[in-house]
């Protein structure tokens, strides 16, 4: 099976199928509708035994126009995108003074009002690490930095992309509100771009700019998480559950977030369920999300509509870190099955991927079942390029690279035979309070 | 001199100071009259003994709209930028079905009308090469492309990009037309979506696509040369020409394109200039022109003007291939000559520079020089990356190297004193018929 993984071509058929007949998917939109669509069709070419689709609530926001120049002191015009969830200028936009803050412990730090009739310009970079922890220690000038510049006073606020790398793509992203409060107008910036400005402020003149942005908050739509399944032949209600989310940001392409994901988890449950003439012993099932991106609104829909069965999944695993290379293992086994990681472990090491200390916390779509229990397996890519491109117009077929798809699939094909095949089923952890 | 280069910061403080405060400076554009006033600062602030400006005309092509968008068989909006020259799409844009030529050659092989009520797509890709015949095979597709598939019928031309990698930044550029004709619609698209274009034309459905391609030919504006002198202490007629254009594109900030040419032969005279307390033997002259990118006006401009003087040019060179190390060292000196090369050659050693095969060419602008007979030195830079930002917004400082400018700007300074101090100068070769 891993031998046919890796010389198979069928993930890579289908990232480009995906990205060249459907293309951005973003919650709501038309695309998200042909994403739709495009997965049914997908999963049944696949050969899965049943298909089927739940419909999903999504709220529905619309990118309208992003523009950001420097007036004073050295004019220019910026490369800027709304950050998700962002609200708009008034009519004809804004004309203020830009204030640098670091990042959203600085903002906290500041008076009350000490940004108020300002832009707030957070500008803390993202380092570049071999796990996530530079992305998530940088990612709350994201999430939360607009809000609070908003009570801080601020009129608008520009991040500094939460990218690695030098070139000049804007982040798009999700920015949270507080509650009760309106959503304020907030961009981020390319890195070239927010080093220009970080260069303009720090010769000390004061630096003018001139914002226009506009977005609408249009109610909720209505998408669909799709779901397909090889039964299982012995124990069919035990399942072993691939998660990767279908949506995309309305300005990617989104080969890489989450096009990949979708193919390899569809590819992997495919050559685990033909690995043997009989099919496999218990049920594999995939499930393509809805709006992950703005809401985790399908992984959420999915644990609610599926409470009462959350029992019956032995094991539950994510992709959504890109096309990269499997090298490493997490699992989150019940105690009494900690034995069990070293025969996965002996399965997948002779891809090159070895059993890593910590614990596996599935993906941001696991995030709601994760706490009740189910058996986790998360595998670690090498991400080195990929917050390159990670929520940006880049984040293109021509950035995957096919060889690293197939070691994937074959990793995660692995994954899904084990859970499947095995004779005993992985055991639910103890449940954790939320 | 070589030790002081290699250790300064000057010539990375010129490529900051002029993209932080000027940017994008097209020929006669705002940003075009401030980087006069910028190179003049610079000049004198080098300590240049004389600092002037010489004007020059340029043609003033504004740029507008460009917005292109596969209809069917599957919808995408895709990045593109019009070529510099580009005419116009009818008000309210053209939809028209697509058609896929490779090159020139290709084009040039249709019968008459092939293309009528079309749109051609010149998708023919550069190679990535060690020196420049990748881009020298792949930029007629830009420059004459949109020329034949007019004379041809089409109604637009879209090119694939002039680029090596794959990220989705469209490259713009000059493209020409035909004597008589008038400028049609053209556009360059980003290598991604070349690519889906290819896709989804392989698949063997017609594509439609509506263009909107809107600029202006507004005749023309007065730029100007801008010329730095330090002059020589025994043979002040004898001038060692350092040659690089000011100008940039319109969308671009032009640091490597050609903000490191412009920084790095301000510094490498002033290194020479200063490396003997007396000062150099001949006159060190930077040459920074006008309007290369749109039609070499200042070099054509400077050519005519001092015409009566070019005998007393004793070597000229130019940098315009980015910011990356020297590792070649060309040259094309009077057969009496042949022996200099190899003492040139000596002094650059120790950077790391050796002497190539081949003759030297000089830069673009150098082009209305050379045929008069100048001896040329050209060190050749490494370029692995440069196609990657060439003529793109992503022409930025943050895709500069400041050890490689270093290094680049140590063996310019070294080029430049030896012209400058060497007991014999260099004769002229014979001109060529032109």
């Amino acid at each position: 099976m891993q031998r046919q993984a890796l010389a198979g071509e069928r993930t890579w058929q289908l990232v480009t199928s995906l990205v060249t007949e459907v293309g951005p998917r973003f919650a709501g939109t038309p695309g998200d509708a042909q994403s739709i669509a495009w997965a049914e069709r997908a999963l049944r070419e696949a050969g899965f035994d049943r298909v089927w689709t739940e419909p999903v609530t999504v709220p529905r926001w619309i990118r309208g126009t992003a523009t950001a120049e420097i007036l004073a002191p050295h004019a220019r015009r910026l490369e800027v995108v709304a950050l998700g969830g962002s609200g708009s200028t008034p009519p004809g936009g804004i004309e203020a003074e830009v204030v640098e803050v670091f990042d959203v412990e600085a903002l906290e730090a500041l008076p009350e009002g000490a940004l108020a009739g300002r832009i707030a310009f957070l500008s803390r970079p993202m380092e570049q690490r071999a796990d996530w922890t530079g992305y998530g220690e940088a990612v709350p000038i994201r999430s939360r930095g607009p809000a609070v510049a908003a009570r801080k006073g601020a009129l608008a606020t520009l991040i500094r992309s939460v990218a690695i790398g030098p070139d000049r793509f804007p982040h798009t992203g999700a920015t949270r509100w507080e509650e009760g409060t309106s959503p304020a107008p907030t961009a981020a910036l390319a890195v070239p771009d927010a080093e220009l400005l970080h260069r303009q402020l720090a010769a000390g003149a004061p630096v003018r700019m001139r914002l226009v942005i506009e977005n609408e908050h249009a109610g909720e739509a209505v998408s669909a998480n799709v779901i397909g399944e090889f039964r299982g032949r012995e124990r069919p209600g035990e399942v072993v559950l691939l998660v990767a989310h279908r949506d995309s940001w309305d300005i990617a392409p989104g080969a890489q977030d989450n096009g990949t994901g979708v193919a390899t988890m569809i590819e992997a449950a495919r050559l685990a369920a033909t690995a043997s003439r009989q099919g496999p012993r218990r049920t594999l099932r995939v499930l393509l999300t809805a709006n992950e991106e703005f809401g985790l609104s399908g992984a959420r829909a999915y644990a609610a509509a599926h409470a009462a069965e959350t029992g019956s999944i032995v094991l539950a695993t994510e992709s959504d870190q890109g096309g990269g290379r499997a090298h490493g293992l997490l699992v989150n086994f019940a105690a009494e099955d900690a034995a069990a990681s070293g025969e996965l472990a002996a399965l997948l090491a002779p891809l090159g991927v070895a059993l890593r200390s910590g614990e596996a916390g599935g993906g941001a779509d696991l995030s709601p079942l994760a706490p009740l229990g189910v058996p986790l397996v998360d595998l670690d890519l090498e991400r080195a390029r990929y917050f390159e491109v990670h929520h940006t117009i880049n984040d293109t077929l021509e950035r995957v690279v096919p060889a690293d798809l197939r070691q994937a699939t074959a990793a995660w094909a692995t994954v899904a035979w084990w859970g499947a095949q095995r004779a005993e089923r992985l055991r639910s952890r103890p449940p954790q309070p939320q």
